[in-house]
């Protein structure tokens, strides 16, 4: 099977509701009907085997989390995902592994409506880049500048599950962490009803601290004081690795894909109601500060200890 | 030097004079102002080290030809390219490649006026993916369907220079050839100057054959007769390896990044005024017909002996 059939065969499926695809794969490039009044977002996120998933995955798990990181991306922006392209690079034609691949993508694009326009397929080591085009309009952009003293800190689910997932073979056995490591669920919903409402946002894919730090110094400079016994953190990592290293993975360890953002208080309940709405649990972890970096209250944890960010590196020893 | 330094430093330049980016490389996702009225087009390659290009070559060619193979596309749609997002993974941070590398990226950015809005940077195995947006009318938008019979076939330049070149350690010597091989020049002016003139267009990336063939298969199984004296070859190339040799290359050898395109003969006065005013070199190499695939005339050459489009093996003993 050459490269060209393999397209056609496994990634060449039927646009559904993408009515904004005017061409779609098999031309030299995809046309696409944009909406008056809004502006594009475009996010780019590349996935290399043992560095970003591990190639013992399944593969339908790769596939989609390829493109929920992506969505996590389009989600902290506020906007509304609509299209993608697929760049797979691939060590050998493995026909299962590709279906595998493609269900776990389409089945997540499928439910947000993003409609794959296009791609390549490569010789080489087994890597997946993914470009994510989505909609918003100007006044629903939320940027990681924005957060003002004072503003509630939210976070939008449980972190700390994929770092312990990691952790060893006992959470990578577990259902909950396993799920929280191999199945991110991207908040777009979320995201893009927070645009008029939330004044930052960032997705956690460095981890809290590093993140969060993201909005602090992109706001001018601010501190942030976060009550750890607010933190929202999985019982699964508690139970096995202990409140302690379960609260510095969840501040450190990143890969969670939640959103982090930030509301003046005067907002407060209409946070509540778009999360009621949504069905989607909101935490309110702490609150932005003039100065003083980003602080955790409640807690003995030495912050200079923990990783500053996602160092790109899972271990190899898990199966 | 971490990644998130590296990006800053090397990548992270002022906009110029792109307008239309309202939220550059540093948050989320980049946000585009879409001009009213236009199509957004879409195209994404991947140059993976040892398959699409040499590790040796220098690191320049290397930014340069990442972009220059998306900009192709976008001329073969008829668009005019607008900003574009970087995936570099990357076996180690050398500063000096880098630089080489972004120097080639932007400068070839900057003569099409192309915003680089983000992208991601990754530890991994040398490999470059690129995403290129622009725009277009929909009246501009040139498909690889709509020839049809009696047109006449063209070329934006000479072709089988990339493959002598990657022919021997002759040709990869041959400043002409070379050029061809690692500085290949995207027809984005004459892509979308086209766009109402040409009815079927795409850019030489898997040799002529096999890319004349996507237009004649999209335009409904049409043929095609090409006429091998018509075909402009590279001197160098007919000199090094001689005429039949420079020929099969010119045919099957891909790596050219010119247009092919049709128009119908009423417009070849159009076509020869539009080459004229944009400076630009056109050739006409033959005629579309009712049937009969892809036949080269004037040649004793066995077409099913010429490689079907391009291979993905760049050899690896030129040095």
């Amino acid at each position: 099977m050459d490269e060209f059939e393999l397209i056609d065969q496994i990634f060449q499926r039927p646009e559904g509701s993408a009515s904004q695809v005017a061409i779609g794969i098999g031309d030299d490039g995809a046309v696409i009907n944009v909406t008056a009044g809004k502006q594009a977002v475009v996010v780019m996120d590349t996935l290399v085997a043992d560095v970003h998933f591990l190639e013992s995955q399944p593969a339908d798990s790769i596939g989609h989390r390829a493109l929920a990181v992506n969505l996590s991306d389009i989600a902290a922006m506020g906007a509304v995902p609509r299209w993608a392209t697929l760049s797979l690079t691939l060590s050998e034609v493995n026909e299962d592994w590709l279906n595998g691949f493609a269900h776990g993508f389409f089945e997540l694009a499928g439910r947000h409506e993003v409609a794959l326009i296009g791609g390549d397929t490569t010789a080489g080591p087994l890597a997946v880049c993914v470009t994510v085009g989505g909609e918003v309009e100007a006044e629903g952009v939320l940027r990681r500048a924005g957060a003002q003293p004072g503003d509630f800190v939210y976070l939008s689910g449980r972190i700390g599950g994929a770092a312990a997932a990691l952790s060893s073979n006992e959470g990578y056995a577990d259902p909950v962490l396993h799920r929280a490591l191999c199945w991110p669920q991207p908040r777009t919903e979320l995201g893009s009803a927070l645009g008029r409402v939330a004044n930052s946002a960032v997705d956690i894919s460095d981890g809290l601290l590093a993140d969060l730090n993201h909005i602090l110094n992109a706001s001018g400079g601010l501190g942030a004081e976060i009550e750890a016994d607010s933190l929202p953190l999985f019982e699964s990592a508690v139970a096995l690795l202990g409140p302690q290293a379960a609260l510095e993975l969840a501040l450190g360890g990143g890969d969670d894909y939640e959103l982090c953002f930030t509301a003046p208080q005067s907002r407060h309940q209409e946070i509540l109601e778009t999360g009621h709405r949504l069905g989607q649990d909101l935490f309110r972890i702490g609150q932005i500060t003039e100065h003083g970096g980003c602080r955790v209250r409640g807690t003995a944890i030495d912050l200079d200890a923990i990783s500053p960010g996602y160092q790109h590196t899972w271990p190899s020893s898990i199966s």
